[in-house]
Formats: structure tokens, C-alpha cells, sequence
């Protein structure tokens, strides 16, 4: 298979998905009121890793932003409402982030390879994410587990297009999906977040090793 | 190396080390003084586990210990300080609960085997150790960090044993000691916190096969 493009219902399955967009956002009719909806997001990024949920506030996100307040309850009512746009946006960020780099892979191993190294890439650029992601298990518990287990369903749902295209073992299923997600996870912490000391490249290189031999269909 | 036993060297590096007690914890001098430290320890589990950091209060884990406040004060100085001994003797938990079935098994395979089943069991009784080892992330930044560096330091010295037993490849390190902590993290949230729907054998038994032929030294 190798050389063979991921079809497009692996594609449809690993990104360019709609951002879920929760009940109490307000979507914009304008494109002037996409991108001041996007600032606000933009800001709440920002004001939420650099502070935390507690200490942060709409006016810092406004602020941060360059739009008054009245533009920020265009959009949501309250900072429990943005904060929790914003996880459904940077889970979203990510999927959208690593795409590309997946749909473009010869196989499912280099899909997980590419996928590891874009993941790693943007976390170094971005790495309020973490800290954003992980509050939300304690400010919105409904957002942290929509997000894992989107995640997990959707490196599940490749993996087995994979194993059906003839690249990956037969048996691979939700507990390889969620040990793929976890992995993930934490290399993204030891090698995007804590420190940049090894390029996201090898780290990618040696966990495409040991999941060619571990999973792979000639492993 | 099939039915050896680790050596003592892998099983001191694996488990067994004293609980390292924070320098705000005030170390009891008699037997009844570390009951009643372990059991205001065990109250804050329950009181922070079910209540958050910023809502849990001194006085609720003293009435859950059914101990006085001075007896509290005694052995810590604030809620800061019994939250950060709290994570420093779950993560003790953790590692010594697991130590016996990694010291007992065969090899390093069967050591990654028993580590994660028992890691699965063990959160089965004790689901608020997610909570209270997640919200140290914002809590008390530093406990979070010792804990996983500390982990993987763990896992990476227990894979460099069995590679030099001849049991794993030679070329494992620090970058898969993260990737077997990350696995075993989310598949202790998916399969220990969230739901019980698979035995932690068929979990641990999916995961070791993957680790067999991905760094076996057969593999």
C-alpha cells in the first residue's frame, strides 16, 4: 500500500470536521464578526494559560483583544462560555493542525509518525494548550472528556482504515487508539512544553519504530 | 532471561524508596502520630478528591479524620502544604503498589505488563487520584512536574535493566519511558476512572503484545 494516498473517508474520519460549536456561543453572521469572535478567542487563549481560570477575567480577554466589552456578549455570555469555546476551538486547532500531514502519509504508520511530529510542532508554538486543556477537567468536565474521547475515537477510526487497507495488524482497536492518544499526550508535554531538546522529528522517528513493529501488519 | 527474576538493583529502582515528604510536613515521632498523619492524608484524598483545591477546607478534612484542627496543624501548615504531601504519598501509592508485580514478573515485558494491570486495579479503588494529580498542575506546578519526571525517570531505568538483560531492544530510553507513561495514564482514565467495560488483564495483555515485538528484543 505503501505510496497510496489515505482515502477520503479516512480524511473525513481524521480532520476537517466543523469546530463543534457549543450552545452558548453565538456564531457570527459577518466575516468582520468571525474574525472579532476569533480575536476574542485569540485573547482568551493568552488570558486563560498565562492565568489560569480563577484569576482570569473578560475584561483582560477584551483588553488583550483590543475590542470592548459590549463586542465580547456579542459572542458569549459569560467567561465559563468562552473558556469553554476555546477548548472546543483548540481541540479543534489541533485535528486541523495534523490533518494534513496524516491525509498526506503512504501509510498508517506514517500517519502516526507525521501526525506525533506536527502534534509536537504545534505544542512548541503553542503551548498554553496544555495548561488550557488540562483546567478544563476541573472548570468544564463535559469539555476535557469530549475532547479525549473525540480524539481517541477519531486515532481509532484510522488506525482501523489502516489495519482494513492491509497496513496495520487486524486486532488494532480502541485500547490501541487510546495507548496511541496517551503517548502522544505526554511526549507532547516532555518534548513540546518542558523542553525543546530533542527535534520532534526523532522523537517521531522512534515511536513510528516501535508502532511499525508493534502494530504493523509485518510486525 | 524467561523465568529470571529481576534483580534487586531494577527492584529498588522500581519501587520501595521512602515517600519523599515534603519540607512543609512535619515528620510524627511516635506510632500514633503517623496514624494520625495518615489519616488526615487519607481525609484530604477524600476531601480534595470530591471537592476541588479551592472549594475542599482544612476543617472538612479534619472532621472526614475525625481529628481536631490542632492535630492538623500539627503535622501541616496550611492547605497548601497537606495538598502537596498528598500528592508527594499518592505518588508513593502508586509506585508501591505496583513494585511487587514488576519485581515478581519474568522479564521487562511482563514487568510493563503487571505494572499497567496493577496501575489499572489500583485507580479502580482510587478514582480521585486523577483529580488530585491533575489539579496539582495549577495547584502546586512543581508536585505535578516531580511526579511524572519521577515516573518516567522509573520507567526508563526498569527498560534500560531489562535491555541490558538481553530482554528489550538497546536502543531504549528516555523517549519511550514517556511513551509507556502517557499509555498507561490514559488507559487508566479510559478503563480505571471512566468506565470498568474491559478487566485490566485484557487491557494490560493488548498493550504488553504491542511492547513484545515494538521493543522486545525479539521483536
Amino acid at each position: 500500500m505503501a505510496g497510496e494516498r489515505v482515502p477520503a473517508a479516512t480524511a473525513a474520519a481524521t480532520g476537517g470536521a466543523p469546530i463543534a460549536v457549543p450552545d452558548d456561543a453565538k456564531a457570527p453572521r459577518t466575516d468582520r464578526g468571525r474574525r472579532t469572535q476569533q480575536a476574542i478567542l485569540d485573547a482568551a487563549a493568552a488570558e486563560f494559560g498565562e492565568r489560569g481560570f480563577h484569576e482570569a477575567s473578560i475584561s483582560g480577554i477584551t483588553r488583550r483583544a483590543g475590542v470592548a466589552l459590549g463586542s465580547f456578549y456579542t459572542y458569549f455570555d459569560s467567561k465559563d462560555a468562552v473558556f469553554r469555546a476555546l477548548v472546543a476551538h483548540m481541540s479543534g486547532q489541533v485535528r486541523d493542525h495534523v490533518a494534513p500531514g496524516i491525509r498526506a502519509a503512504k501509510d498508517g504508520i506514517a500517519a502516526e509518525r507525521a501526525g506525533l511530529a506536527d502534534f509536537i510542532a504545534f505544542v512548541r508554538q503553542h503551548k498554553e494548550i496544555y495548561r488550557i486543556i488540562d483546567e478544563s477537567e476541573f472548570v468544564d468536565p463535559d469539555s476535557f472528556r469530549r475532547h479525549y474521547a473525540t480524539t481517541a475515537t477519531r486515532i481509532q477510526s484510522r488506525l482501523e482504515a489502516a489495519a482494513a487497507r492491509g497496513e496495520l495488524r487486524t486486532d488494532v482497536g480502541e485500547i490501541h487508539a487510546w495507548a496511541v492518544m496517551g503517548m502522544n499526550v505526554f511526549l507532547g508535554l516532555r518534548y513540546g512544553v518542558w523542553d525543546e531538546d530533542v527535534p520532534e522529528g526523532a522523537v517521531a522517528d522512534t515511536i513510528a519504530d516501535m508502532l511499525a513493529r508493534g502494530i504493523g501488519a509485518k510486525g
